[in-house]
């Protein structure tokens, strides 16, 4: 059996999205900027797809949805450009962002402090979220924007981003949000949100690899991050990715239409997978409240046991993990989430994401329990620290905070 | 019978393209990055891709390869990265560029001249090109960086790039060349040119849309424009789009590995059409000398029928044409390159640019040429123009440059 439960990462695209875009290879592949029945003849689809994605998030017909390659391109985008035309050519010289965004996020934001910029990264506290007050405390009036993920790629934990949002708005600030790990998973609508702008990422919810897109709200300027041909109203410039653009269309309705069934669904699986995991590993913590996260995610830590080796581990039973965003997997460095949120340095190398999708089976979650448990049986027979440390109670479900005495 | 003849806007994707990317959506679907065996899975499919642009390109080992998500990207890519690292950050201030480039460069210029960035754009000469000794006498010792396309979009005019790139190095400024036009069309060999970047995208070579490069001589320092989870050794972040990348590699190989023989079947038809436009045809003018033009492409222009006019009198044939490149084709603006070799304003509106593919068969070019000559003599004869204008002979084959006493 193979089991893949690194969702977060990415998805299966759903074969039934695959089967929406094939016809826009081959058969239908004018390009839609041009005028004769080759190029209009994908406009029907590319509507369609629009709409699907502005009722997946009820955007309003004031607003823009803009299609990109990714997020890591929405997320640049804002950044960069909020940049130029609010610092560079602006009297704000400020972001303020977290500790634990996207690397899409963290690494821009390097990049714009090398330019001058200030940016102010917020930790999150013990219960792994960044509140709305400590948002509000650090906003200043040279602050162009802040940026706050929806959710965290790998704890789950969902951010108070209707709170955030409404400081902003009153602080008169532009609120940018890292939608990337909720769309898809938890229900996401942006008239509840004083969001100005929405990074999302199309497989990340079993759409094709190569396409995301930026909400803009009431479809506001930003200076382009792709400057070109004047597609999409001169936004972002480059030949429409028409079978992408209908992948992700497809994509997000399948994954929003029954959102509400889905994501119980979903919860029951990962629940019950952390039930066991905790009932049965002794030492055994889950990073977050249960109800705080999305219905998909755990980061589960077990003392004593690497991540990696852990990672490779089930890896030879076939079952498919990480130790934290696959962005980072190559690093083999400490989870930054974990040591953001107090943990130690050495529990910080033993998190594993647990991420699982629609698609997942009981099967598989039975699977995993039984390898699992073999996994951490055999890596701590052969762990130097476990044998040190003194074992502690699991943690309960429903009271899975990092235990406070493990962290500094 | 259809007949797409605006392969320079985009092509069909090849079916056997499509056939290589599919086992990339649903069956190997992990993030490469991952280190889990659903990530992996998909390393020696990018590798090959890799390699089958490598030596497409005859790229070294020493160079780069970037993949992105269009060549849009990477014209903004370099113009912006170039700002920030050597005028930003830098003594430089000033680039030089030709009036004839694709949007992507045109507009991300405008954009830089907006942030007091000096830009030079060179006019073409009558034969539609600029020459390298133009290029020379324009560079200064503020000069970051010279970007002059390989081929030309709308005439299909190759430009002297061994030439211009000897004189870059000569002077020490980068220089960066849209490919976009010359790759899979012509031969490229990036050994044989001194040029520091070169951009190029999928779908002009019947690979798909969303997936184009950027190459890289020696793998020379150029700030991301995409920062994030240090993709591709940080020079451009984002979740790689397997599937696309595997679509292009398979794609470059197909368009270049036979491209001597391809080009002189795809010459020959293009040959075979404008002898017959021209001889069935009077007062038509093809635009730039046969010999010097990609093998694929022309840009007819026809006394007295507006470009627009004629477009959808071949649509209505379903032949698929253009006024020029696909962006600026909602425009119905005068063809900028014929205004840029110097056509009057009424002949610039008259152009019509015809580009093959390795698909376009026999049969298609016989009822082209029928139904062209049908389209013309309906629109000249309720055109208000054309009874006004003196007849002129047509231009012959061969020497079929922009008669003198049409341009001013």
């Amino acid at each position: 059996m193979q089991v893949y439960l690194d969702n977060n990462a990415t998805t299966m695209t759903d074969p039934k999205v695959v089967e929406a875009m094939m016809p826009y290879f081959s058969e239908v592949y004018g390009n839609p900027n041009s005028l004769h029945k080759f190029g209009t003849a994908s406009h029907p689809a590319l509507q369609k797809a629009l709409d699907q994605v502005y009722t997946a998030i009820n955007a309003s017909d004031n607003d823009d949805i803009i299609f990109t390659s990714c997020a890591t391109e929405s997320n640049n985008w804002v950044l960069k450009s909020v940049w130029i035309d609010k610092i560079v050519n602006g009297d704000k010289n400020h972001i303020v962002t977290t500790e634990v965004e996207h690397p899409s996020i963290l690494s821009t934001c390097r990049f714009l402090e090398d330019q001058g910029v200030k940016v102010t990264y917020l930790p999150v506290n013990e219960k792994g979220i960044v509140e709305a007050h400590t948002v509000k405390s650090f906003i200043t009036d040279k602050t162009a924007l802040v940026s706050v993920m929806w959710a965290n790629n790998e704890t789950g934990m969902i951010f108070p981003i209707e709170e955030i949002g409404a400081i902003c708005k009153e602080k008169g600030v532009l609120f940018h949000t890292d939608g990337v790990q909720a769309v898809g998973k938890i229900p996401v609508d942006v008239q509840k949100v004083d969001v100005d702008f929405m990074s999302f990422s199309a497989h990340k919810f079993h759409g094709p690899k190569g396409v995301g897109g930026l909400y803009i709200k009431d479809s506001q300027p930003l200076t382009p991050h792709f400057h070109g041909g004047e597609h999409m109203g001169g936004r972002r410039s480059g030949t429409l990715n028409v079978p992408g653009i209908v992948g992700m269309g497809e994509a997000i309705e399948l994954a929003t239409k029954d959102i509400e069934s889905t994501m119980v669904k979903v919860r029951e699986k990962r629940d019950r997978l952390e039930d066991a995991l905790l009932e049965i590993i002794p030492d055994t913590f889950v990073v977050g409240s249960r109800d705080k996260r999305t219905p998909n995610t755990m980061l589960i830590s077990i003392r004593g046991v690497e991540g990696e080796g852990m990672l490779w581990d089930l890896n030879r039973y076939d079952i498919g993990a990480s130790t934290g965003s696959a962005c980072a997997s190559e690093d083999l460095e400490a989870n930054t989430v974990m040591l953001a949120i107090g943990a130690d340095h050495e529990l910080a190398h033993t998190g594993i994401r647990l991420s699982l999708s629609r698609f997942t089976t009981d099967a598989e979650i039975d699977y995993t329990i039984e390898h699992f448990r073999q996994a951490v049986e055999r890596l701590r027979s052969i762990s130097s620290s476990y044998a040190k440390v003194q074992p502690t109670p699991g943690g309960e479900a429903g009271e899975c905070y990092m235990p406070h005495h493990m962290a500094h």
